[in-house]
């Protein structure tokens, strides 16, 4: 069966939606088709919520309605072959869809790591996959000790949630001295470690788990040192790399790190086909080296772009690289990033000039629901440009960490930063006279005084 | 009595507490006296807050505390004259102090319409002082019809506050057909409305109050059309107008609005002299023009720039211009705006093309607390700058607001936001590949195809 289609997106992920519906924007005429893998899909950041915060995990689905309404078709199936010459593509059900631009939005896979028991019945990967995650939760929700590996986001999301379920007990495991230590410094991750020892979770730092031991299924893992830990479940929540072995097996080219090649406006090494979200490389915004960064909101303003650009560039990428940028919420608080953190600055070899700030997200702090703010800004110290910010504080945070990461694709210097006009509510936002984003640049721009 | 002081700051509002404290900064060895003319000042914004939703009113109050242990003398008077030629400053307690640097940060009182009965007991005005205002809230609590003139942000917020109290009747009258229509559109005002009405306000539009009536006290009001309304008391909310005389008497020149004349770094005419705040004139952002933005947060931002430029030019304005930045907070509602509205732009003769979205502010949009988000962005049609911005939401709305005002004062283009990298969370904000004012940008790109 060959499909003839104009546009062909693989996955259904926000990259592969997000590229289908801006290609529908700019692109009015053409015929689009989206080849999606799972049957139901899922909002891959709401995952963690699926345990307890929403009633039904169901209410995380993506579906492809909000496609097919923009006249788009989507099929479900999986691609296993491309064919540039042809510039065709075959599916596992064996059909053919000729295309003329191809966005390759098949994402990443969550890193196993090869350990012994790996395998065992009791081992949960987070998958997105509505029907997978839906087993996995309700056979973890039955346990009464469960291990997370992995002290990143995914994992500190998935403590927080399950330590709200009655009877279990949460184990979480990091490799690393502390929690998020890659996108926070120790004065905001030790903020994220509290909350979740006040919620009766056992942190395990500075430990590596070498083998998960059982007869049918996950009865205890052992660790590199120190005794072994009885659990009747494990989550893997480690990373992902990206999925490339359908562009490689087409000639296409990797990057410097693991993701698909792809110049300025996504374009492959074949410029009909563009890679777009996790399966993408991405370069560094302050350093131009390849960067790690898998972020649903990255993959769909690479989307933005592949999708305007399919058949002449037409949005001209004026967001230079990709920076991290990432936000948290853990019983209340909530801890947001943009851009490198002091430690990763310096490991990078950046001479940098910080400035911190505290204070209440109201004014005055005794109004109802009024949470402490604290913010931390670090700067190149001698060109005062903006390279990074930390914000820990209540639901503001969320948007403010924001403000941080537009200051920092503007490449915004610590004196703008200093007189910049905010808004500022008694309801809403710190006292004009003590708005943390100011006062942690009028810190820094003491501290740079010559 | 003479009083040397090196840096003398007239006023202690958030003008004068942050040019006092930020000149302490740089500036550690000098000496600085502040002189307020209250014995407790109040949080401005936080006004509205001292009838009902702080349990004493006496929370909102500023002290001297904060600048005293700085090292900042405070003193409890009145500047009554500036001697240029002296540099000195005497006041209404017959003290004489002796400056090298002079910061006028007076302010402006709330403007009071010359109509008959304007002074009958039962009308208040919106003093910035702690005394007057708790007699104010006491009486008016006592009362049955309140009736508040003007529906700008004071008047609505005012009217939220005291339709919570029981027993109360609130009326707002406003001139315009609209309220809050010099800050938002149409279809972001009548948002406010909504919630007014649902509050039980009695809201009349385009209606002027030519007289207050009544034999001791307030009875009733006579409208220009229309029957008398009676009401037993009327807060005055309409705005305020700069406070010059001490500087016109000096030989200070005023610009083209009512504000003192300054420079960029804020220097009068007089280059020992400096004004910051709502006594200070303040140049609009898109067309040099005077404009009449009083608000806490820009006097703070001019504040800043004094404060550090005080003996020698320190810090460079990157602050262009004023924009105006508002929020507020209304039952829940969240308002917020920056730059120009598309009535303004199109009033001050711009060619625009507006992008707007809607969504959920958590996502999925059933996890608890989630509000709807409402976006509007105006940009120049033919530039493709960003000019303005506009919000509706739950709390995130009033930091998101600030994210637009960053973009404003950076002149970002359509295509920067419309592929900007921002953090996104379930529990925080729209889905990554909802974000509104991503989407939003999106919208009036489109709308720009040529």
């Amino acid at each position: 069966m060959n499909i003839k289609t104009d546009i062909l997106v693989l996955g259904a992920g926000p990259a592969g939606m997000v590229s289908a519906v801006t290609a529908r924007k700019y692109y009015p005429d053409k015929k689009i088709t989206v080849i999606k893998n799972v049957d139901k899909g899922v909002i891959p950041c709401g995952i963690p919520y699926m345990f307890s915060s929403l009633k039904d995990p169901d209410e995380n689905k993506t579906g492809a309605k909000a496609l097919e309404d923009k006249g788009i078709k989507v099929a479900v199936d999986e691609a296993v072959k491309i064919d540039r010459s042809e510039k065709t593509v075959v599916t596992a059900c064996g059909a053919e869809y000729s295309y003329a631009k191809l966005i390759l939005a098949i994402g990443s896979d969550p890193i196993k790591p090869r350990i012994p028991g790996i395998d065992k019945k009791g081992v949960y990967m987070v998958y997105k996959d509505m029907d997978y995650l839906k087993t996995a939760i309700s056979e973890i929700k039955a346990h009464k000790d469960v291990l997370i590996i992995g002290g990143g986001f995914i994992g500190v999301e998935f403590a927080d949630e399950i330590s709200k379920i009655n009877g279990i007990k949460v184990h979480l495991v990091e490799v690393l001295p502390r929690l998020l230590a890659n996108s926070f410094d120790e004065e905001f991750s030790s903020l994220a470690e509290r909350v979740l020892n006040s919620r009766g979770v056992n942190i395990i730092k500075g430990a590596r788990v070498v083998e998960i031991i059982g007869k049918d299924k996950v009865e205890r893992v052992r660790f590199e040192n120190g005794p072994d830990l009885s659990v009747d479940s494990v989550i893997l929540g480690i990373g992902a790399s990206p999925n490339t072995k359908l562009a490689l097996d087409a000639g296409l080219e990797l990057g410097r790190g693991k993701g698909i090649w792809v110049d300025e406006y996504m374009r492959t090494t074949d410029p009909d086909i563009f890679a777009v979200g996790d399966c993408a490389g991405k370069t560094d915004f302050y350093t131009r080296k390849d960067t790690p960064v898998m972020l649903a909101s990255t993959a769909t303003a690479e989307a933005r772009i592949a999708g305007a650009n399919l058949y002449s560039l037409k949005v001209i990428r004026e967001n230079k690289g990709t920076i991290a940028i990432y936000s948290t919420y853990l019983d209340g608080l909530v801890l947001g990033s943009a851009g490198l953190t002091e430690n990763s600055a310096k490991k990078e070899g950046f001479e940098v000039t910080t400035g911190n700030a505290e204070g209440m997200d109201k004014h005055p702090g005794s109004l109802p629901g009024a949470s402490k703010i604290k913010v931390k800004l670090i700067f190149s110290g001698q060109s005062g440009i903006i390279m990074g910010g930390q914000v820990a504080g209540g639901i503001s945070a969320g948007e403010m960490i924001n403000i941080n990461g537009m200051a920092i694709q503007q490449r915004v210097s610590v004196t703008e930063l200093e007189t910049l006009q905010v808004a500022t509510h008694p309801y809403l936002t710190s006292a004009p006279t003590m708005y943390p984003l100011v006062l942690a640049a009028q810190d820094a721009s003491g501290k740079m005084q010559r």
